[in-house]
């Protein structure tokens, strides 16, 4: 891999509305802080701006709350409006506590309360993730790549928490550029053994490398720039790739 | 946070061996590649030669396999010398499969084999984690600080695997000088809103940005820098802040 990377938060993004053109007010911004747009850099874009621009937010007032929301709402303690709207992103609920709801989504991804998040936005109003994430980063992949000529990655990135470990970290939920798990197996070490089982999840790293400049909260820093990506080798890629079918999930 | 970040690999160490001074072989390499030290420099330190320079490198041969050992080695289809490592090393058995030992390390950690590593070492040796990788971090930092005179943080980093996503991540088992969790509670949104629950984890974050240049296998490059962390408040800090408590943990 590139023995130098670097991390560049973009800045100056207004806030987006449903419909933007966020390629476009992400080359405005790149362009005003004096930056130019190389081959092989690898562009993280937080969910939380996709979403926005796919009109993915959700006035709380218009949601219906079913008895089953309202049940696991008396359980949590938290809005039964929100709970209503994480049974509608879930596809299996793993955890169910106080204040916590973890779930698998319809997309696949096993998160707390679905990625639905009400930080960022609107009092009343909740942003669900993108409807279709790695279908994201196809489509801001081509647009990025048509309307500056390089050729580039999109990542589209959220955090999440973890098991056994505290804190949230950046991770992945849509790659189009690089591949989502590096595959290793097969490479020779210094002392000529033959690695058996090693798959980095290098957009997972990518991700979590941007979240140190995004930050995690008020920054206004939805979009970052990593560079130095060229030895993951340009391909199509899909972030289910680091997915475990439910017979290899050996923690549910 | 900072808008910029550089990860810079450090090559040129050699092979390390027990009781070599890893903190000059480490400010030689850099020297050698014309780089300075800087205040609020984040050195990432992989735990394998720290291990190998504290000594931490078993014979197999000179492993007495236990009953409990061979068993489990039979039914995972393991090494019953590296079975017998992990039980040695390991407070609690997590999960066991085939080819798989998932385990509590003494320290806390939960991750497969113990940490237990037969890559990057001659044939019939096995690399254990360090004894207390929190005390090395304190230690090679204060060690670093003392030569260069320069403020830094020291970050002893591994790779695990993750529940619910496939790959393994750069992740931290020791850090000194940057916080290992930081606490966004009561942070404002960009909509007057205050954060509720946010604790980011950002020593793993800058251990995740730092694998992308060090690679996991057989790139020999050990050490990297993470520049551009000054946000991140200097603090005496413990990787153990990002464990939970048996009573927290919802996936054991």
């Amino acid at each position: 891999m590139s023995r130098r990377l670097e991390v560049i938060g973009i800045e100056g993004l207004p806030e987006i509305r449903e419909g933007d053109d966020l390629v476009a007010l992400f080359l405005d911004a790149v362009a005003e802080m004096g930056i130019t747009i190389e081959d092989n850099d690898a562009i993280v874009i937080t969910s939380k701006i996709i979403s926005k621009s796919e009109g993915r937010v959700i006035s709380l007032s218009d949601v219906h709350v079913s008895e089953e929301a309202a049940k696991i709402a008396a359980d949590t303690g938290k809005d039964p409006r929100i709970v209503q709207l994480i049974l509608e992103e879930a596809r299996e609920l793993v955890r169910v506590g106080k204040n916590l709801i973890i779930v698998e989504t319809r997309h696949g991804f096993v998160c707390a309360n679905a990625g639905i998040d009400e930080s960022n936005v609107e009092a009343e109003k909740a942003v669900l993730l993108p409807e279709d994430p790695q279908a994201s980063a196809v489509r801001l992949r081509r647009a990025i790549e048509e309307r500056t000529g390089r050729s580039v990655a999109v990542l589209v990135s959220d955090t999440f928490g973890r098991a056994f470990r505290n804190g949230v970290t950046g991770i992945c939920i849509g790659v189009s550029g690089i591949p989502a798990l590096l595959d290793r197996r097969g490479e020779i070490d210094r002392f000529g053994k033959v690695a058996r089982i090693t798959m980095e999840a290098v957009a997972d790293e990518v991700c979590a490398a941007a979240n140190l400049v995004m930050g995690e909260f008020s920054e206004g820093i939805p979009v970052a720039i990593v560079r130095g990506t060229e030895v993951l080798k340009r391909c199509e890629s899909d972030i289910r790739d680091v997915l475990f079918s439910r017979e290899e999930d050996l923690f549910r």
